[in-house]
């Protein structure tokens, strides 16, 4: 289909608005993957005492799930930092395609990313607080409160990137068939 | 850019190439994800012996990752084969715009539910291969073993989903940019 003159231009404006969302969203995630990144990255608990069946004491990369989960979270929040400037290019010629895909690929696989980092994490949260009978791994939340909720907390950031991300590609989407 | 009568062939051909591409995608990642689900789905694993420290039973429903990773392996793999008259018909009508953006959408969310379901069963698969000292959840990969291979074996047609998602998202993009 052509479009008239007349219907060129709306349809511009749309595209720019839906620029504006998509920068906006970048902005929002990258401050959400790197909130969760430092708040799960400088997670120290010590408990002042000590017994010969617990070390007393909690820290991220104690457990690999949440090293992998500062480490997605900072990966993704880099990317998301360098693709700002594309997405104000985007704001400014809303007729930019290639890049626009470009970015639809880069924000799938960070969309996986972080998606994966936040599992993980969240299984082990998960574990940590409730404990499992038929393996015996019991919860240690109860010692490590402060630890089990930064780390739940984090885990706010990090999925709300993920739905992010997912609305993202939308705009992209969007943008890119309404050309 | 309006495409001349004697570009318009060759992109309608390389559209076309790429709907064939993404029916590929989906049909063997609805295979990856219902072979995930139905593998997991059906361990059960008892050992012929008993001690008053472990039940020597594993199930996949003893661990609330193991039962997201089947409901989201499911899920996903369900939404793959509805989706599949769609892709057939992008082949029929390489045009298609609207379709292919409510694909991507789709497609967008659940590779991040099969990655959180993949995610977080590696998570727990990993603490039952290695355990964990500083939190004192033990290794029970030694006891089950045919029940940790089996769950390892299953996060491959997982993870092979999610980077079929992406490239599936991937070809999307592209057809609707070339359109």
């Amino acid at each position: 289909m052509k479009a008239t003159a007349g219907e060129a231009y709306p349809r511009k404006g749309a595209n720019r608005g839906l620029s504006v969302l998509d920068l906006f969203f970048r902005i929002i995630s990258a401050v959400g993957t790197l909130g969760s990144a430092v708040a799960v990255g400088t997670t120290d608990e010590t408990l002042p005492f000590i017994t010969q069946f617990f070390r007393f004491r909690a820290r991220y990369d104690d457990i690999p799930s949440f090293t992998f989960f500062v480490i997605a979270n900072a990966i993704v929040c880099g990317y998301l930092v360098l693709s700002l400037p594309i997405s104000i290019y985007h704001i400014i010629r809303s007729k930019a395609n290639n890049s626009r895909v470009i970015l639809i690929i880069f924000d799938a696989a960070m969309l996986a990313l972080v998606t994966a980092g936040a599992s993980a994490a969240a299984a082990i949260v998960y574990l940590a607080h409730k404990g499992n009978t038929s393996t015996n791994w019991f919860a240690i939340c109860q010692q490590f409160n402060s630890f089990c909720k930064r780390i739940s907390g984090s885990l706010i950031g990090s999925f709300g990137s993920s739905v992010l991300l997912v609305l993202t590609i939308t705009t992209a989407a969007i943008a890119i068939s309404r050309r």
